[in-house]
């Protein structure tokens, strides 16, 4: 939900609960309706907390994914852009994007260019929850959309100059838009609705990452000649796996933390719908990816349901608490079913998309900010259509413009050898398995 | 504790509070009886979600597990099995089990056969939880039964006539016998006591692996003549290891979260000793199989300790509140011997469980199920032996129907070859570790 | 925080909640005012269990990172030893530890040897948590310290005498040394601080592994001649990620359940803040050691950026409260420096720490605690510097004597055709990777 708005209701359930304590017996039922506001505190700051804490571990959920999917020689340089992207993620949304994003839009472009300059403030008594726990949950989103760039990119891309898009990426790109909507700019006045971030969050990642596969082009040796495609199978499929089952488990509090409250009886059923319904599209996402690769190739393909259920999850995201259950498992199986199908169709583009975060994050990202008024009265598609395409522009020029600076300038791309020998060798000097696989042979 | 009890329980709780209220000055302070109320479903609500967030993460746990446990030439096939039958489970609990399981059992055998249509009902001012919280809670306790099936028969069943089984058990076998006793059916009327599913979810989930083995035959190679037992090493016990862990916090959120409700001071306290009981019976599950290995084989035998922790943690899952510390620890290093007297029998019997299922949820489950009169007054061995027995036939009998009907038609097993080839290239097509083991061999 | 201190702040903070009752309206205010305490109660013990949650998750998290920086041929042992020492401690502590760290202490050097006799007291309306959810809590933390020890001595230590070790260090020596802090000892009335333990949980480990390292030597082919340093990379550097990640993951529960309370929203801010300084910190820590060595040695050095994560979590958590976003950044970050200059100073020392915890736990724990009168006003350098001095004396002269004991008696040590063979297949007879790496030599 909008954080604007979602305060506006705060304040107005915090007024009717004052009110009643006024109704009562005067100063002693003051100190009652206190404690009723202090609990409210303690559950919305805690739910931060907590579904925060969630969205941290998908750091990590992607850091399996990715390294997963890549072959062994690129896996050690892939866990090096997580772990370093998370970090910076942390320090730029501090430094820059926090404020960027929520401090004083006002239905206009972006906040202002200051840090939060934060130290324990206590509780006074006031407020609905607090700050440092609100900072922490939209911080572990921000790592969120710079996860998905890493991925797409992997096994070619530079490591310094990845790590500065992401300094770029999660102090101003991600931020600029996210005022628009979250932190309460012109689309959210103009009525879009992207409840935890199909658009804000996922689409964002995956217009960063389509404008980046483009201007780095394909690994050697994924694109033949007359349309081949020669596939570079990732070196571990069971830590792909984990990764999925942590970005499942992760996506709990990605979609059940965007209630952004947990202080009323109303959001707890709520987080609880949501919990349920997001649970309900990723296994749609799986059955229907299984299926139709089932009927498609004569097998089932690991990869393509891992992709299915995270893209039932991305599909869910821009409105898991309106939809029934039922509409929940058919939100998420189209997108399980787009999966299946953007990922050759990127192919035939030669566009070389590693771990499939295109399909999965922007085509599903679209789907599902397109679904909400299907669900959602209060959506119609015009203003969606207007937020993706807006957003969209908006992320893919100014991505463009920052790749193509660092392509012109340091480059943003290993040399052929370097790439041949793996980046792991090239960036960082070690193996990921020096006893193993390409290691092993030098032993 | 049984769901039906508890909401007796939790309506005396709530009954209790609106007299308080009455008993005090009018209006203002039913307005405060409504707000302990409300805070009260939120607790046990967002327990709902917490728990069972922590036993979702338990799929993973599993899925590690058995993929660290099969040879290479497996690992994707069980991964692929593990996602699906999360996804499987939880739409066949939301299309038939759930309503199955819990609606209209009234001392019973089963309930309705209809879907749980279920969209945001928010807070009305009455109710103990969220239906929607408690729907994900028990959901994710059904994918821990079919968990437990995958990996008795990993490396030579095909995928699909798995998940068929998967969808029957789900959606029908285990809600029906789960009527019985958290639904309010028969059992929880004769005073049977299963707390979290010692004999409901994991005797249910050994059962159905059982039959299993038995029909489907050890793979190929394992035993030779003359009762001959030839190990087939796991691929990666660090993996292994890690579902193990992975399982083990779940397991808090298991037991923790099957108190119900977080809604009283004497809940949380309840919750509290759950947890430590947890963690101690496992962790006497660990030392005692580590010291009965290291005696009779002169060697620790680290499967063995991952198999005592769980063995364990099942032992102790019938009844994880009743125990002192000092009983928990004895349940759960009983449990651990258990499983090291029961992994060599069940070779001598020629039935090939590949990851030790069946000694750690079956055997384990069946012995914490009739510990419980040890620790609690409340239970009786009879009752607890006609629990065990009532729903071991069933299961044993049902699994065995659905499995011979797989077997005579659709046929349940990989052809020699396809089993020789390996599960992942012969279901999928694909490696799990491409530039290793196998893979490598082909480069 | 000291939990005699907060017992002392939390009693006081019921009293005025009494007050606040007694001053309304009578009886009915009281049981008004019982609520707020039940719900403070409830909020104080879930906080326990949650965030004791995800520091037992960190038990995982040294698993992961022991076993993917070993080599192939001890990582299945270094799982046993981390699934054994977790189940040690949980026993230990319940055994002995507890009591002698906290019951009657009364600020002197120990408490009573005597177990935690605990069943389910539930709740008698007074108390501000449950005993057993504290136990949980403090528990994990020995855990934690044991943990630190089996990472530095990996590959050439014998796994019983280092479980003996590790009965004594979680029985015996760690509590006694928490008795003197967080028991209210004679180190708590002197007015030190260390707020979730960079000296009492994480140097202790360090201490412990420090005099093991030197006691038990190098391992073989670690050093050479005129001082060469050969590394012996480790088998899985994804997996040594993922053990970083769930570190990270664990530590915000680490930090922030050390506030010991839940029940205010002073306290929930107070958790708010701690959770974004643990993981600003830690992303100081991760740039500044990336910076550093490419600075030094022109390239990024992942196992590098992984211990700069955790030196920067160990530097913040003699303190995480007290510092603003930015101080918090810097205290990361020095902890992210310490560890890069640290590494090669021990090779320079010949000490042999196979995954660098000591220049993560001990020289980290010691700058964190160090660096708490930088931020806390309430604390001085000399009595830092006494607690410092006077844990890690008698932490090293403790652990001196049992490993010298243990070396006379039984040996500590590998022989060398057992250490050349590898500590899996001497001391369990079996292999971590059976079809890949060593293993699949003998294929």
């Amino acid at each position: 939900m909008d954080k604007m708005i979602k305060r506006l209701l705060l304040a107005g359930a915090a007024t009717m609960i004052g009110a009643l304590g006024f109704a009562g017996v005067g100063w002693a039922q003051d100190a009652t309706a206190a404690d009723a506001a202090e609990t409210a505190f303690i559950f919305n700051t805690f739910s931060f907390l907590f579904n925060g804490a969630l969205v941290m571990w998908m750091a990590a959920g992607f850091c399996m994914l990715e390294s997963g999917l890549v072959r062994t020689k690129s896996a050690a340089t892939i866990c090096t852009k997580n772990i370093g992207l998370y970090s910076i993620a942390g320090l730029m949304y501090f430094l820059v994007g926090y404020n960027l994003m929520y401090d004083g839009v006002d239905g206009g472009f972006m906040g202002s260019f200051t840090w939060l300059n934060s130290t324990d403030p206590g509780y006074d008594g006031t407020g609905d929850y607090s700050t440092p726990s609100d900072w922490f949950f939209q911080m572990v989103f921000v790592a969120t959309a710079a996860s998905i760039v890493s991925g797409t990119l992997a096994e070619r891309i530079k490591l310094w100059p990845f790590l500065i898009f992401v300094v770029l990426l999660t102090g101003i790109i991600y931020p600029i838009q996210g005022a628009w909507q979250w932190g309460g700019g012109w689309l959210s006045e103009a009525g879009f609705s992207d409840f935890a971030g199909s658009t804000i969050v996922h689409s964002t990642g995956g217009w960063a990452a389509l404008i980046g596969a483009i201007l780095l082009g394909a690994r050697k040796g994924k694109y033949g000649a007359n349309g081949a495609v020669h596939p570079l199978p990732g070196s571990s499929l069971p830590l792909a796996t984990l990764g999925t089952f942590i970005l499942w488990l992760g996506w709990f509090g990605f979609n059940g933390g965007s209630q952004l409250a947990l202080g009323t009886g109303a959001d707890a059923a709520a987080m609880s719908q949501i919990f349920a319904n997001t649970n309900l599209a990723a296994a749609g996402g799986v059955v229907a990816s299984m299926i139709l690769t089932q009927v498609l190739y004569k097998k089932v393909d690991l990869t393509m349901a891992l992709n299915g259920a995270l893209g039932g999850l991305v599909s869910i995201t821009a409105e898991p608490l309106a939809p029934s259950f039922f509409s929940a498992v058919l939100i998420g199986g189209v997108g399980g079913v787009l999966v299946v199908i953007a990922v050759p169709l990127l192919d035939k583009l030669k566009i070389d998309d590693v771990v499939g975060a295109i399909p999965v994050h922007l085509v599903c990202g679209i789907w599902g900010t397109m679904a909400v008024p299907l669900t959602n009265d209060g959506a119609n598609f015009t203003t969606q259509l207007t937020g993706v395409v807006a957003i969209g522009a908006f992320v893919a020029v100014a991505s463009a413009i920052v790749w193509t600076v660092l392509k012109v300038s340091v480059g943003i791309r290993l040399d052929e050898e370097g790439e041949a020998l793996g980046a792991d060798q090239t960036e960082l000097g070690l193996e990921a398995y020096p006893e193993f696989g390409q290691g092993s042979q030098r032993i």
